[in-house]
């Protein structure tokens, strides 16, 4: 299929359009690349926004169920949903991240829903733009909620949070009172922090977890792009489908006053250009990946290992007779 | 002078001959690398090796007053010692490590000693490279032991230890009964946690430190590069120079036994291929930073900044017009 053409079906909503154009950006392949940077270009200025919300927590929170709770509630409303996975780890867990669609049963059948694996790749770097692609493809497709998922392991939440408009981390209620040993830098990029399961038995723990995670970041330096009260934890039920509108009018809140005092604009700016950077850095390594290079390094390295060549004379050699312009 | 010339005089052991060196691998200059590319490669195979030491910690823990007693226990040994500093923070701290040789002040007037502050520089990739071939000029020039500080904070560690042989946790009696927030991580990393200040009114809270973190490296995954009872955690006393021969034993023994069991070379080629692959990946990066593709990013950037071009698009522009082979 022509570009065009898949441009056309992709702005139209059609699903399968969407699911070939989000393998195309997904492709390893450098004419796949080639037409991925065709299809995105030619899509250009279609003026649609989604709603991107990057969403994080450990195994054990209740992701899957948050997912399928939160976007029934919003297909409810009136909006069609998109979730996405980014899981840098799948080649190890075997895509365990939406691998299974009958994780989501119900949002699964639902017209309005569109669910996309985790792309299986050990590259974060390459994970990253194929996934922030996938986002502007659904964007095009006229989602107007982009739910991009990814599980709480190092890096992965900063890639994320970098194509990403609201940024949630769920969390489980916890035993004693310490907090879940979530990191610093993972808390000041949330925007909210949900304790979810707070319910039955484990409500008490909830309360008492959404509350110390509130003290905690009342102690986090003040964001510019945030309004008085925001970041928040808040409690939901997952299971109970409770908590969730409410979740869902802060993060309301909290886009209109961002879009109100032109930091929504700001944030989608910078990360665009911080995208094309990333984009240049990861096609330049992408070289060392190819066969020819990929083999000299290693005889290379074979020799550096050995102590008969300095790391830096093997550099100077590969660089000069393969990487030079 | 050439480089010939420079490097016979680097192996005599000429102090200023070896600042020269240093001076020459830390350069950014292009004709400056290739000349220090063609002193590490004339230097080749002297076949002699130092025991290089990394030793991280926090500000407050007492690094220098460790170094400078460290040293001075080494000297009165017979060692030669060279002190470098790996520190990516330099120019915010303004260059804290080492920045003032009076900080150690009997080591730097022993002329079996040679203490080289941090680079001032922003970019870890280059710091690492460079540090890393200070080291190697070191031991050319017959050190016996080179001590590598960094301050800990977040990726230095990890640099600092792939070119180590060893690597030292130093750490201040904690207060609480908790575990001072050191990462899980670096805990992994150190072949010997010292806690500091053993001494005067904090000698029980050392003792209590040292029991706690004694336990955690016993929770740890047994490293195949490690004898029974290794890593360690032991007490010193830097101001009052008690537990430095002893530590300086315990490090004797794990260099024996890595030698002996094939530990010692194997991590050494590891190390050095490392660096060779990280060389070709920060000489691939650094053609971002040539004027003009620096300039050529920015004026794209924007575009993409402002949507007019998708990041994709403007990066395949960049790397065709500018970073084509």
């Amino acid at each position: 299929m022509d570009i065009t053409d898949l441009g056309k079906r992709i702005l139209a909503g059609e699903r399968r359009a969407l699911a070939r154009g989000i393998t195309l950006v997904e492709s390893h392949r450098a004419d796949h690349r080639a037409r991925a940077t065709d299809l995105l270009e030619w899509l250009g200025q279609h003026g649609r926004q989604a709603l991107r919300i990057g969403l994080s927590g450990t195994p054990g929170v209740g992701k899957s169920t948050f997912i399928e709770s939160f976007g029934m509630m919003l297909i409810g409303q009136g909006q069609r949903v998109a979730v996405l996975a980014v899981d840098p780890s799948s080649t190890r867990s075997g895509g365990s991240i939406l691998g299974d669609k009958t994780r989501m049963d119900r949002l699964s059948r639902e017209p309005a829903a569109f669910i996309r694996p985790s792309p299986s790749q050990t590259h974060l770097g390459g994970v990253a733009r194929r996934s922030r692609e996938a986002v502007a493809l659904c964007e095009a497709a006229g989602f107007d909620v982009v739910l991009i998922e990814t599980v709480g392991v190092g890096q992965s939440e900063t890639v994320v949070a970098e194509m990403s408009d609201l940024f949630l981390l769920l969390l489980a209620p916890a035993g004693g009172d310490e907090l879940q040993g979530v990191k610093r830098g993972i808390m000041e990029m949330a925007d909210l922090i949900l304790v979810n399961k707070a319910d039955g038995d484990l409500k008490p723990a909830a309360t008492r977890t959404c509350s110390d995670y509130a003290g905690a970041l009342r102690l986090l330096r003040k964001r510019i792009q945030d309004p008085a009260g925001f970041p928040k934890a808040m409690m939901v039920s997952a299971m109970q489908e409770s908590g969730l509108t409410e979740a869902w009018d802060e993060m309301r809140t909290l886009v209109g006053w961002r879009k109100e005092n032109g930091h929504w604009n700001g944030r989608r700016s910078a990360q665009s250009r911080y995208w094309f950077n990333e984009d240049v850095r990861q096609a330049l390594l992408a070289r060392l990946q190819e066969d020819g290079v990929r083999a000299e390094m290693q005889r290379l390295g074979d020799l550096v290992a050995s102590g008969e060549m300095t790391p830096s004379s093997a550099a100077r050699e590969v660089l000069q007779a393969h990487l030079a312009r």
